[in-house]
Parts: C-alpha cells; structure tokens; sequence
C-alpha cells in the first residue's frame, strides 16, 4: 500500500473514531455538545491521532486498539485551538477555513466547548482503558503531563508574553517551541508506544524522535507563516510578521530555519528507522511533514 | 474532638496539602504557575477536599492518603471558578473577597491557569497514586465524569443559557443544581470514598448521599443570595435578583426553598447515618453546611 492510501485510511479511522467516542450532539445541554463536535470535526491533518496510531501498528497492534488514546490527543488538540483562537488570547476569526468556535457560537460556549473537551480526554482513557488500568493509568499520566502548565500550556504562556515584548531571547523562543508544540507530538508517539506493549528503553526513543519531529513541525509553521497564504493554511497567514512575533524565521532567516528544520526531521528519522517493527509507513509520515507546504 | 477543631484540622491539612502538590510559583513559566497559586491559595470554605478526607478517615484511612486526591478536587473547583468569573462568563470582579484572577492577572493568563489546574488535577491522581494504578484510574474515572460536558461543565452550560430566558422551568434549573453543584460534591464523598476503600453498595449510599447535600447546597447559595452580604460571601451578593435569574427562590420562594434546603440536608444525613464506620464529623459537616449562613 502506497504512503498516501495508508495516510487517508488512517486518517478515515480517526474521523469515525471521533465520531464514535465523543458524546452525541443531542445530549444535553445540547449546545455544548454540538459545539464541542463543531470544533473536532471541523478536519485538519488529524497529525497527532494518525501518529499514535501508526506507533501502535509499528508495534504489531492494528484495529482500534490504539484508537481511544488517538481521539483524547486530538480532543487536547483541539481544545487547545480554541481556546488560543479566543479574543483575549489569538483573536483569531477563522480556523481550518471555518468560523472560530467563538465566531461560529459564542465566547462563553467556546471556552466551555475547550474545557469540555480537555476533560473528556481524560474521561475517555479511563473509561476506554477501564480494562486495562495500568495501560490507562500510563496514558493518562503522559497525556496529562504533556498537556499541562509545564508542557502545552506553559508553551502557550510564553508565546503570549513572548509577544508582548520586542525581542524573544533564543532560550525563550526554545521553551516555547519545545512546549507548545512539541510536547504534544512527543505523547502521540509515546502514547502509540504505550498502547503498543513498547519497553521502557523503546518509549524512551519514540520521545526522542517525537521531540525532533515536533521541534521541526513548529519550524516550518514558523517558515508557512511567511511563505504561504491564509486559503493554504485554512488559518491567517502573515500573522507572525504583522504582530511582530519573535520565531525562528525572524530569529535565523528563512534558509537557516529550512536547515533547522530538516535537520529535526533528520533526527526524528534516524531514531525511529532504528526502532524494531515496520516503521515504514512512520518514516514516511516523517518526510512528508519535513516537506509540507500547508 | 469537637466539630470546629476537626473542621480546622482538615482545612490546615488541605492548605497543606495545596501548597505541598501544587508546583513551585517560580516554575516556569513563573506567571502561569503564580496565577494557579493565587487562586488556589484563596482561601475558602475547603468543602469538597475536607468531605473527601473526612470520608476517608470514616472508612479508617486517616493520615495523608487522601490528601493528593483531596487537592485534585479543589483544583477542579477553582478552575471552574476562574473560568466563571471571565468577563465572557459572569463576569465577577470579586472571589472570595479578592480580586478574581483576571482582574488580578489579565484574561488569557487566568484562561490558562484555570486549564492548567483542570489538567493537573489529573497528573497529581496519576502521579500520587502510581503504586496503585486501580485506584488512580478509579479516582481519575470519577472525577473527569464529574467535571465533564454532561456534569459539572454541562451545568455551566445551563445556567449560562438560563439566564438568557425570562424563565428557566423547573426541571432546567434542576439540572443546573444536579450538575453545576451536586456533581463535584457527590465526587467529593465518592472519591473519599475510594482512597478509603469503600465496597461498591457503599460507594452507592455516598453518591446519594453527596446529591442531596450538594443539592442543600446550591439551594443554600441561592438563599444567601437574597439575605446576605457581598462582605460575608466573599463574592458579589444580590446578583441572581439583578440579572432576574430563576433560583429555587424565585421559583419556589423563600420558605419553601428553606424547607427544600432542609429536606435534602436530611436526606443526605441519614444516607450518611447508615454508613460503617465513625461518621460522627460527617454528620456534624452537613448539619454545619445546612446552616451556614455565609
């Protein structure tokens, strides 16, 4: 089976496994829960849930094991857009070529729409993984702590005070890249890994190569962000330059952060082709990351 | 002991506890791990931390077993706080006889300290209890179930739409008191409950037992919105009346909200009164929460 086939049916499983695990949009309070699908299935590249899941089959587990601990990561992810697309944070309009979830329903819905979501991830290991408690207890952990205010939201926090003033030092434009981004990447794969029965000395490669992987995508959004347009990216381009951010494309150049960036997707390769299993389909996922333009 | 010496001892051993699980204020980022102090560090009643330790010191689990569990609870409480204090929200100026935390941050930092404490809520389960996995995935379980879109956050929901409509039915404000209220109250006893090791049919009689005092609560709260001071609340008085929100006092009046009050308190107290174990403290704090008048 081709790269793009594999990506599509991988991604087709996490479109149903969205569907299927979040709670119905009838069920009360009915706004809520509507609003709470609205964001989730508004598509997107699905980056975060598809890793999980290709981590797990590497590992010989296929089917919809993995798929639970892939729908809590895009949940995270997802709450995490929009809470950050917000008028007191972003003040972004538009989303994956959508109305923001505070543009589409209201500010008040949007943030519960958010909180509800980072809740049910974890409602969603517990309950999915009941059977397993010690699988559950580990993905929990992980997820938590990734998403939590040492991890994605300490990532968040900087890159807002980031903007705030003139100049980021590298030090801080590091912090953030390694926590907004990265850190969720990292427990995609961690999390395919644990759902994959992966030793410790095995999730200690997969948070490498995770942490390479995250490290280059945030590079290159940084790169997008000047090179591409807005009906590219489905979210406003140009915004960086406009605001004055500080990100490794103002910091380095545009050819320095291409290098940065290949060289982390480089790393994340080198550590996953050294991985037992059929990690094919992983590289792949890899370079094509390496080589986006959207 | 006698009942206010046993209520301060538990309260201390939850500022204890706080101050002891909660990261550092100079973790970095410094201002987000500052804001989730500030409000954590508030002050308050402590009502669901101490009905989880004073639950599992029934059961015969005294000590700091509880104590991780106790404090995720109250991290739960006070994002749901912060949250609901945005000006997208309520809108409130005034907690706990502080400023909330926008006012004394800015919006997006008390945004993310209250995502931060809703997620952290489950990395300290996960962490404190990672010698028992079971328990950790049972507390963990409860709480996101709890806290999620169709409890705690649903309850929100509702009470936000609510107070858009000239008026709320009886069975909407229902709803809202079973779930914005009575759902981290009830997880307060049940995870007590839990740490203690309570067989299932007792976990039942605290679940029950937790809806009828969380229900006495809210219907308290509602009470003292008409008869007390914003200086003993600690939060602005007087609010439900100005926006012409339905409350069990509009709705039912105030005798009649007072004996509903009371009824639910009974009912929680002789749920309680069945329950092994020396619950002597447990019914002195019911019997206390039915007659606060602040």
């Amino acid at each position: 089976m081709n790269f793009l086939d594999e990506l599509q049916r991988l991604v087709a499983q996490v479109e149903r496994g969205i569907n299927q695990h979040l709670p119905l949009p009838d069920a009360a309070p009915r706004r809520l829960h509507t609003a709470m699908r609205y964001s989730l299935e508004a598509g997107g590249k699905r980056l975060r849930p598809v890793l999980a899941l290709a981590t797990a089959e590497a590992l010989g587990v296929s089917g919809d094991g993995a798929l639970p601990a892939a729908v809590a990561l895009e949940c995270i992810h997802t709450y995490s857009l929009i809470h950050d697309d917000l008028p007191c944070m972003d003040n972004d309009d538009l989303r994956r070529g959508r109305p923001t979830a505070h543009k589409a329903f209201d500010e008040a819905t949007a943030l519960l729409a958010g909180d509800a979501l980072l809740t049910y991830a974890f409602a969603l290991l517990a309950n999915a993984y009941a059977d397993q408690p010690n699988l559950a207890h580990g993905l929990i952990r992980e997820l938590a702590t990734a998403a939590g205010s040492q991890r994605l939201i300490g990532g968040q926090m900087a890159d807002l005070l980031a903007e705030k003033k003139a100049n980021a030092t590298s030090e801080e434009l590091d912090f953030i890249h390694l926590n907004k981004t990265a850190a969720m990447i990292e427990a995609s794969l961690v999390m395919g890994g644990l759902v994959g029965g992966a030793e410790p000395s095995q999730i200690a490669t997969l948070r490498t190569a995770g942490r390479h992987l995250g490290l280059s995508f945030q590079i290159i959004d940084d790169i997008l962000d000047v090179t591409a347009t807005s009906h590219d990216l489905g979210k406003t381009a140009g915004k960086d330059a406009r605001t004055g951010k500080t990100t490794y494309v103002t910091q380095h150049g545009l050819e320095s952060a291409r290098r940065f960036a290949a060289a982390h997707a480089s790393a994340a390769r080198l550590e996953i082709a050294r991985f037992p299993g059929s990690v094919g389909f992983l590289i792949a996922l890899i370079e094509s990351m390496a080589a986006r333009t959207k």
